[in-house]
């Protein structure tokens, strides 16, 4: 079935011919110059996937994305602070994408506590770049980047203009849900969800997350990128994080594998 | 500190003078008749938020996201459904929004069981359409939908054309978590993951969160859209989902609010 996916995928993948430039026309072209001419709707593409990339400075980025936080939290943070520079080098199809849309990232989507922005946000960036798909680049770079978020003590980054400058402590998710990431870091550091310091240790980890990400998508540009981490749903007969204990205790209940075809 | 991040959110939101289809210049304008030219990158710009809404036929979306689900998966699928129809009554900038792009979306991100793509896809259509950021329509269209998913028993559609003759059981997740949902759904219907059946379940359910999602935005397109639900992060002093018990059990840990504004 996900082979079988993988193909049908590319069906949308136009190819323009004008190279890494080439965008989808749009429902109205500005052109300087030359007048104003609407393109009807039939003429209408989608950019090619995947979107072309340039390396960049995983600390420039960092900081990009410490600063966006406090206009556009976790998810959208990571995304402008990748998507900024890009579309400084390259332009389209960087310039035009509704970056500021994406705050619904926030507090594992809406508040809900579930995936922690920064790994939706990084997912969105490395799977328009590197290639979207079941096993595909992308998706092996998102699993990565979740995969360090649960097990790394953060946030590492210290901002060159911090907001708060007493040390912010550090803890380990050891979960990619924002609930239990920010719940763990709040009993370590004794401090509520509605406090500075609670935020600027979430502006910081979206700063570790933005640059992690990029240094990935740089490997996979000269061509290091390597991973073996299994997908979660390939290893537990279900959709799941790593660490069953975590919600479940102990008692871990059996998965119901009935139907399964054969391994 | 919602109120001072909604201000500011608004510095891209570009006019362009031109209406509903004025879209974001692009890196290269295909303008049929009148040849090619390149645009700066200076000239290039976002597309304004929030983008244009027509009304759409839930029941048209609802089977355009079952079939979109066997190519896409459950995220992917949801914007699909709703972006191909808006795409040939509006053309852009839904025609060159890159959809194929949020497979991650699948299985509570790339197969890791947090947010059902449903409900992410459902949260970046709204938050497009009816406006970004906190205590926003789109944001507190998604909410409802999140509630919606984690209320009703699941999935109630009937596909005109199902992969499945069988009937397909009904469960009510009560998390919006795709691992607990999926688990609810594998216990109550005695299927594994990788079963047919499974597989149908979610390509249904993704009918109707899809169809879910556009009756409120028809609502909301109407003025009619009202809702009291609060976000999540604004009861507990922390993210989460309701049910707290569903993960903690009886002993649900306080939750350390130290250091909160006093309301």
């Amino acid at each position: 079935m996900f082979d079988e996916m993988e193909k049908k995928v590319s069906r949308r993948e136009v190819i323009t011919g004008a190279g890494k430039l080439a965008v989808g026309a749009a429902g109205i072209a500005l052109v300087s110059g030359v007048g104003t001419k609407l393109l009807s709707k039939a003429e209408a593409k989608e950019t090619p996937l995947p979107w072309p990339y340039e390396k960049l400075d995983p600390n420039e980025v960092a900081e990009l994305a410490y600063t966006e936080w406090y206009k556009l939290y976790c998810g959208a943070a990571v995304i402008s602070s990748i998507f900024t520079p890009l579309k400084k080098k390259i332009g389209e199809p960087y310039a035009s994408f509704p970056v500021d849309s994406f705050i619904w990232m926030h507090g594992g989507v809406v508040g809900w506590g579930t995936m922690c922005g920064t790994e939706t946000g990084a997912a969105l960036v490395a799977n328009l770049i590197a290639g979207q798909g079941v096993f595909k680049d992308g998706e092996r770079i998102s699993n990565e980047v979740i995969q360090w978020y649960c097990d790394t003590d953060l946030p590492i980054y210290v901002p060159k203009k911090p907001k708060i400058t007493a040390e912010i402590p550090k803890s380990k998710s050891g979960s990619p849900l924002c609930h239990v990431s920010v719940g763990k870091w709040m009993k370590i550091a004794d401090k509520g969800f509605w406090t500075p310091e609670r935020k600027d240790r979430c502006a910081r980890l979206t700063a570790n997350i933005a640059a992690h990400t990029v240094k990935l998508l740089n490997d996979w540009k000269d061509g290091k990128f390597k991973s073996d981490l299994k997908l979660p749903a390939m290893s537990y007969a279900i959709t799941a994080q790593h660490d069953c204990t975590d919600c479940h205790g102990t008692k871990v209940p059996e998965v119901n594998t009935k139907g399964n075809p054969a391994k």
